[in-house]
Formats: C-alpha cells, sequence, structure tokens
C-alpha cells in the first residue's frame, strides 16, 4: 500500500500544497491521493496544479458535467480509488441516482461499440474524416 | 477492412434496422458502422436498440453531456473511428471548440491521475467507501 | 512503419526461425510479423518457440477455439494487425461467419459488464472466491 | 463498494428481471452484478436481455466455447469480479483445468504479441487485407 | 484528422510556446502533436510546461532512461503517433537498435505477465506489501 | 483467489522450476506469482524461462532499467501484484525514492499525451515515419 505522508509530518513544499488543496475546496484535509502523491513534491505540485486549471469552475463545461467526464474515463480504466473519489465529487456536484445510471449504461455501451468497431475494422466515412 | 453491406444488398432483417437509423436521426444513409454490423443481423439490430435507448434525448442527461462522456470513452480507448463518428455527433449535439477542449484536457488529466492512483496503489478514504 | 527483414538478407540464425515457421505451417514466406521482430533475433525466436508451443494442434483446447480466444484479445486491444491475421488464421481453422459474428457479439458484451462491474465496484460473491 | 438491491426490497420491474435470471439459470439468487445492476431498472433490464441473447445456448457456437471468450476478455481488462463468476460458469459448463491453463497461456501470449505488433509497427500483409 | 495549426497563424499565447519548444530542442519547427494541440491554448501550454519538467535532463533518471519509459508505456497503450516520435527521441538520446529489441522483449513480457497475474488473481505477497 | 502450490505438494516438472527460480534468484522460496502459475506446469516453464532471458543481467539495458521499464508498463496496466512485485524488485536493484517519483510523473505524463494523441488524431510527421 501506499507512504501517506501526513500534514504534520510533510516539509514546506507539501504543506503548501495541502493548504492550496483544503482552502480551494473548503476542506479539512487533502484526501489519500495527496497524501500517497507528497513522496515526490514536484509532481504533487504539478499535478494539483494542473487538476486546479483543468477543472476549474470556470469555463465552457460545467463543474458537474467535468466531474462525469473524469469518471467516464475512471470506469473504463477500472480505476477503483479514482471511481471512488470522483464519484464522491459528482454526486457533491449534484448527480443524481438516474444521471449516475445513465453514465454508466452510456460508458458500458461506449466500450462495447468501441471493440465493435475495432474488430470489424469499420473505415471512416468520408463526412467524419 | 470491414466488409460493408448496402442497404440495396441487405436482407428485410437488415433493411428494416437501417430504415428505423435513417428516420429516428433523419439521415440520407446509415453510416459504415451499420454496414459493417450488418454482417450479424442479429448484432446489428441489438445494438441499435440498445444505443438508440441508451443515448434517447429523454433521460435525466442533455443528447450533448451523453455524447461527450461516449467520446471522452472513446479517446480512452484509442478508438479512431468513434472518435470521428462521436465527435461528428457532439458538434452536432452543440459542442464547441471550446467543450471540445475542455474534455481533451480532463479525458487526459483522468488517465494520468488513474496511472498515478494505480502507481501509489492509493487505499480508497474512508468516507469514499 | 516497421523494418522489414526478408530472408535473403537475414543472418542464419533468423533464415532458421523462418524455415521452421514456413515449414510448420506449410506456408510460402512469413508474414510481417516475423520480418519485422526479426530486428531482435532472440525476440523473434523465443516468440516463435512459444507461439508454436501454445497454439500447438495437441492439447485440451482444439485450434479453431484457440484462435478465436487469440482474436478476442487482439479485439479489446484494438490491435488492427493481430485482428486481420489471427482473423485470417480462425477462418481457416474453420471459423464461419456466423461464429465469428457470435464471437464479436461476446467480445462486445464482456467489454461492456466489464466496465460495469468496475464502476458498481461490485463486490466477489461467496461462492466465487 | 456497490449498493446491492435484494429481491425484497425491489420493485416490480427489478423483480421481474431478478424472477427471470433465477428461472433461466435455475439459481436460488441472483448474484451481486444483477443486485448492484439493480439501481438502475432500465440498464439492468437491457443488460440481462442482451446477455440471455448473446450467451443463448443455440447459436453456432457451444457455450463453453461461449463462456471461454467471455473469461479471454475478462482477464485482459483485469476485472476481478468478471474473472471469478465467468470463470465458475465456464468451470460449470465444461472447462476443465487444463483447458483454464491453455486458456491463460493464449490470453497471456495474445497480449503479448499485441504490443509487439504496436511497438514495430508492423503494415498488415496484403493477403490479410 | 487533426486540425494543425501553424506557428504563422497562431495568436501570440500559440507562438510564445512554439517558440520555447523550438528553442528549448533546437528545433526548426514544432512537430504535429503541438500543432494539434494548440487549438486548446491553455492545454498546449500546460502540457508542454508539463513534459518539459517532467523529462527535463536534470533530475534522478537521465534523459534516455526517460524517453524508454515513455515509449514503454505508448506500446503498451498501442499510441503510434506516441511510439514514432518518442522512438525517435529515445533513437536521438541514445537508444541502440539492441536497446530497442530489448525494451519491445520487457514490455510484451510484462504485458503477458500482467495479464497472468490478473487471470490468476495472485494475492500479494506479505513481504510485498 | 488463486490455488497456490508449495514446493512441498509440487510434482517433479514443477520442482525443478521452482529450484531453478530460487538457485537463479538466490531466494528462500518462489513467490506467489510462481505458485500461482504451477497449476499449469508447461505454461509456468515456459514463462519462467522466458523471463530469465528477458530479464538477464546480460545485454543492452542494466538490470534496474529493466526493472523500470517493466514497472512503467505494470502501472499503466493497473497490476497491482505486479506494481507490489516489480517495485520490490526495482528497488532491490537500486531505485531510489527520487527515480520511482520520476518514473510515476513520467508513466502518468505518457498515459496523458497518449490520449491527447488519440483524441486530436494527430498524423504522424513525415520524418518520423
Amino acid at each position: 500500500m501506499a507512504e501517506l505522508i501526513e500534514y504534520v509530518d510533510a516539509d514546506p513544499e507539501v504543506r503548501a500544497v495541502f493548504e492550496d488543496i483544503t482552502t480551494s475546496r473548503n476542506l479539512p484535509d487533502v484526501n489519500n491521493f495527496w497524501k500517497a502523491l507528497a513522496v515526490h513534491p514536484a509532481t504533487l505540485k504539478r499535478t494539483w496544479e494542473s487538476l486546479k486549471e483543468v477543472m476549474s469552475p470556470d469555463g465552457a463545461l460545467d463543474p458537474l458535467t467535468k466531474e462525469m467526464l473524469y469518471l467516464a474515463v475512471s470506469v473504463t480504466n477500472g480505476c477503483n480509488y479514482c471511481i471512488s473519489s470522483h464519484g464522491a465529487a459528482a454526486r457533491k456536484a449534484g448527480m443524481t441516482p438516474a444521471m449516475w445510471g445513465e453514465l454508466m449504461a452510456i460508458v458500458a455501451m461506449a466500450n462495447e461499440t468501441n471493440k465493435l468497431a475495432f474488430g470489424l475494422r469499420v473505415p471512416v466515412d468520408p463526412q467524419f474524416k
């Protein structure tokens, strides 16, 4: 299992990232993903800054859609941790059980038809090129 | 490459599905995916009926969100045909270049952090269980 | 694209493998996969010997079942070359269009339900442990 | 972990699917996959009906071959739940330990050569196009 | 295919990134990946800055090892573009044909044993936990 | 979970492989991967002989680089067992925490840009063909 670095044991560079996370998200503590990433402070810092920018509430997509896209990828990859944490984030952003059910149906169906397209070696239609 | 079955060469069971597709979507012809699937009429019929139900405009998610979720999976799987066809469908449903840019950023980031979570073997936080 | 090494340009170690392939399979020439692997003779030799053993007609599974399993994996991974070459091998071993249609339906369905099981984080039933 | 819906707590639409599963398969109860899918009755119903059709004992492929193909995909995707449940189903359909050993050898080998074909960017031979 | 944005058609934000890439790498022009990413300047900028940091010649791993790791992932994912471009980068950093042959053998073997571990559901040894 | 075959319960063919593993690696016992593979002696023997050859200390790549490449693939595939065992092997071969942090950053970044290249359908630059 991952080595998890707690705030009290962290060096100043890590602490600064942890503080930015808890402040930005109004949380009492960072979750395990960030505590595990703290073993490599440069990766922790870059990943957090990228995530903060990509998942910013400002943009062309609303926060709920963003979290659902994140979840669709995580389900496809079978990342249990990510399904758990981004599932929680999506529900917090407003994903209802009915939305989750439809998301799962779409993700499953897309994985199915992706493989049909691979297996049948379907050529791209001229209008889609 | 795929064997593609055209409407004029298709048997009645396949023609009925092709007609339902072109009518439902108001298109002059089905795209290559369906022509390739027609080699196995039972799979053609079941896949179309499932897709029609899953991507139905009625539901908790709007058609644009549905197409973007489909696209997020297809990009993760590297299905070129599916990226092409569902990219076109998403643009038709209202996906702007800015939305597409954000979608790609999220899909890429999710694939990145999914692998970080795998590699670091991060335990699921108690609040996400 | 791959560098392809032809028999006439190959060194003796590579030639010996090529000869074993064409003799075992009663073919006039090896296919491109082997010509590409010949850039690293040790990998060529090991891969061929492993494949010859794994796909041997002697064993608990018949040659057609073996080729269809190979194909199921190749479709899941989206390996176009492998779908092409093992599709040909499966047809040669007796795979009919109806079998191919059912194989594709199963592979697609399995990819779909695999993702449903991931997303729903289904616990393994006690009787399956 | 998944929310699992038991028969006694299910609404009539879900109960009808559960009954069709237990009757078709002659089982005392449905397994966890179906209980988890029951959170979205439309997906439960569609998935079961698709699976029943795809895995039907009538067809060009026999039930054992079908289960082994399902298993080959599930191993490739690393779906632990699916390996467990379809492994049990395959054994019930007649998969011996020797067949399982050969199946695993083929799945592993196919994953290996799929990546060799990717990395070497092998062009498809003219006879396979 | 991708829309590719050339330097002469790019806005100042994109031009600045292109200039940093060509200067840092001492190249006459950026490659297609960056021209394609330029459709979304924020993603272009963040991706380049992350890549520049991650692939920096300063660090615990030397540039050749870094490029080979990048290549190992790209082969596993079957990303043809990435295999092409990072293959070139690895050769430029000193990867010999013998190294490339061994890299491919390891990547293929790892993909094989990864699937064996999945299928056999091997429990982690106490000493590896 | 896997059936694990211990040395004392193994038949001579399996014992011979186990002895070669413990001797070659100077270990008191084989790890669970080999005990699980022993259910199919032919696969055990072939896998071990292939692995011994591929991961041989003689060659163009040093043992540490080899183990890190193995690890990069295992992280990409999300193989928990393989991350655990090859992580231990890499640390034994000299991988420092800083190297591991950089390896993870590269693997994550490569997975990210692989998906960007897929989604944007970037054409291969002429100089990389």
